[in-house]
């Protein structure tokens, strides 16, 4: 086969790690496409000069060269990157991306764009960086009914917790140093509120149901509230917190949200500390599978880009009827399952509450949990700290529909016997 | 598309599997697909009667039927299944097969065949059962230089060590309960014994580098003499006892080996228990990656074989040339790198002997060691039991290589303060 051109747009972290994983492992990755791939066209804003690659500063001169095959999109964002990849498309060029952002936001109209043209648009990097995890929902569970999946889907938000547990220090004080670091962008929003692992549970939950992208329909909530007692008192019940991107089947629709969830200690995930990121699927046939590995970084990253253009080149001139779907199920086949608004999803809850040390409090609390149709499964009650009159009480439900609970709660907090918020993290036995 | 026709040959535990998950899940499985697909033609010695499919007794009709795209070999064995699949290949069939024994014993052989005839031989269920490892290795990581590779790859034997563990119960007595349960075969050596591990490794490492498959070359190393006091001691220097399938490439060539292992009990692979397995990969992009689930079973190892059939579907009229080769890389671009013969690799040690209780015995085995090169990393002493003059005594060495190592176990056998033979155990840090 003659060689695949690729032409990389965007020369930072990912598109730096792409071209030097190219360029390092050109022999083995040619023995396993067979066809050698090359780099024959970068676009940069800010140039480069390495030898016999045209270098574009414009972004665009790229996707209108007539040598390039590949169309490789790592300049990120949502407003450029996307024109970029539609003219991409609209050249008849098959285009990579790591960019989860503009998938999960713009992805139906861009596979729309891509299946009019005949063309692919891999993403396998949008997600755990160098984990095949879209690969392996798509193709390699394809025998499956998936019933629900979890993931560890963004290192930062990891870091932070992880640091929290080992060293018993607090939020904010880790957050600075992975930002020092380098973990952490200088705006932390997107990785600490969950954004970033929204974006990218909307794609694997579209490649696992058989759903359309419904970014706009996920259900986020950061870990900036979550506090050192709770990553404690989670410790002595056996449980750790991670943040999680939740994604399940139910009779009702696809629950789809990214919490804070406190997990068996014994699973496996529990045990997936630091920037590692990890995805848990249960299929019906195949049971519990997990993926886990580097979830960013620049060859992580890379790793994933190039085997989607390995991917790609093998298909060039296939017809699209033999190409393996966008979202792993056929374009005319997605289904419009709703997505379970987060007042309606079930699990079950850990509560933290400052209650009076006094005879009958915890009958109270009890009791209108109970009215509400949940059980309470573990209650821990601290001792009181010299001079208070409040201790700490922690409470684990049964699994719950969350308008009930949160109605409970507000009845609780209503109680004189409790004093200020009840804390509430949701808890997954993933089972 | 048209309806893809499937050929089921074989009956039995994987066999009724793959009819029930391609007969639940075929909607879904047609959504991906692109297409439908049938179990048309059924092999089966005891015959069956499930409606509407020919059924044969003799499963070579399967192979001969014209209506059959896809053969789907799950009879097991080297001899009969051998000769199905190039009957089935010599006919322009394309093949599924979970059978890891004859992928790796004839697969260089098969893979010929069916390259000459342009069709298929799929054997993602030969290996980890449900865990899509081979197309991770193969399409995933297809940017990498793979570096090493460890896998938990036998549930049986991943079963026994860890009840062994869990519950100090001694090897004999777990292997009989595991017999009972069904787990283990009446025949257990093919599990205990590490050949079935070694069939796996021998793909995987095929896969990984990019060599021929080479059974013969591997080494294999059982389960047997396992002790609770090594699995006990193992806990208490922080480490798990596994019975790993190691891969590596070095510069003297791929290493290939299947041995009960000590390994950090903080990676997670440590951490993989029961009948689970797991495989974990080293790509120079990447970085380590993770890989878990069910190993066998029913329903599990019929995951992968669908994943098979719905890959076999899309690229059924595509040209060979744009399908993903049989062993990752082209058949052409094969390399001939020698696998280590098992007296020259390199690895750490667990050394554990019966002392005398005196004065100097530590440090005539550490001259020892250290004439050969090897230095002691940890070393434990028990307290001696009541009446005994004999402790037992572990070191954990440093790197070396295997022959310095079982060299320096002659002389320490040799001196009169040590009693009976020294136990090895080999040593991965995997990190
Ligand atoms: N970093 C990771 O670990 C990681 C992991 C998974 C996915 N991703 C995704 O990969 C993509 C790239 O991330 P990154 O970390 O590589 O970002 P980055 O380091 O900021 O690199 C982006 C590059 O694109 C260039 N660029 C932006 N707009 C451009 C334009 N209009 N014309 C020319 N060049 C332009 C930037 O140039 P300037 O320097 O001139 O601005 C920069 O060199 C993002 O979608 C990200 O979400 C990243
Ligand atoms: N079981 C697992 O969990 C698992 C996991 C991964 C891979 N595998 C592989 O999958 C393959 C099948 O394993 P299995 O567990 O399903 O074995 P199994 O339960 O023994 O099934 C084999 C079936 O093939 C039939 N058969 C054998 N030779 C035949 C012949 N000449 N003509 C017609 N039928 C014949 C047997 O029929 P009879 O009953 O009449 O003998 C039996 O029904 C093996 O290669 C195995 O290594 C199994």
């Amino acid at each position: 086969m003659n060689p695949v051109k690729v032409g990389i747009c965007g020369l930072g972290t990912v598109g730096k790690g792409t071209f030097d994983v190219l360029t390092r492992n050109c022999a083995e990755i040619a023995a396993r496409a067979g066809c050698s791939i090359e780099v024959s066209h970068i676009g940069a804003r800010r140039g480069s000069d390495i030898e016999g690659i045209t270098i574009s500063t414009d972004i665009f001169a790229v996707a209108e060269d007539p040598a390039v095959d590949i169309v490789v999109e790592l300049i990120g964002g949502t407003t450029v990157a996307k024109d970029l990849v539609l003219k991409a498309v609209a050249n008849g060029k098959h285009v990579v991306t790591a960019n989860k952002a503009l998938i999960a936001e713009h992805g139906n109209e861009l596979f729309a764009a891509a299946a009019k043209q005949g063309v692919s648009i891999a993403f396998e990097a949008a997600v755990a960086g160098g984990i095949p995890i879209i690969k392996a929902i798509r193709e390699g569970l394809a025998g499956n009914r998936i019933e629900w999946l979890a993931g560890i889907i963004n290192g930062t938000g990891n870091f932070i917790l992880t640091e929290m547990r080992d060293k018993g220090r607090d939020f904010h004080d880790v957050l600075q140093e992975a930002q020092e670091l380098g973990y952490a962008e200088a705006d932390p929003t997107f990785d600490v509120e969950g954004i970033d692992a929204a974006h990218k549970l909307v794609i694997l939950a579209s490649l696992a149901f058989g759903i359309p992208l419904q970014f706009d329909k996920a259900y986020t909530e950061g870990i900036t509230k979550i506090s050192r007692d709770d990553v404690e008192y989670a410790e002595q019940l056996g449980y750790r917190i991670k943040h999680l991107g939740v994604a399940r089947q139910t009779d009702s629709g696809v629950e789809l949200r990214v919490h804070p969830t406190m997990i068996p200690e014994k699973r496996l995930i529990a045990n997936v500390d630091g920037v590692m990121n990890a995805v848990l699927v249960q299929g019906d046939a195949v049971g519990p599978t997990l993926y886990y590995g580097a979830g960013a970084g620049a060859e992580p990253t890379a790793s994933a880009v190039v085997a989607d253009i390995v991917d790609v080149a093998r298909t060039l001139s296939a017809e699209p009827g033999h190409r393996v779907p966008y979202l792993a199920f056929q374009p005319d086949a997605l289904s419009n399952t709703p997505i379970v608004d987060i007042n309606d999803i079930e699990t079950a809850y850990y509560l933290r509450m400052s209650a009076q040390d006094k005879p009958g409090v915890l009958s109270s609390v009890a009791q209108i949990l109970s009215n509400a149709g949940i059980s309470v499964e573990a209650i821990t009650q601290k001792e009181p700290a010299e001079g208070q009159d409040h201790v700490p009480m922690i409470i684990l439900t049964s699994r719950s529909i969350e308008n009930k609970l949160v109605s409970a709660i507000t009845d609780i907090e209503a109680l004189d016997s409790i004093a200020g918020e009840v804390t509430r993290i949701r808890v997954e036995s993933l089972g």
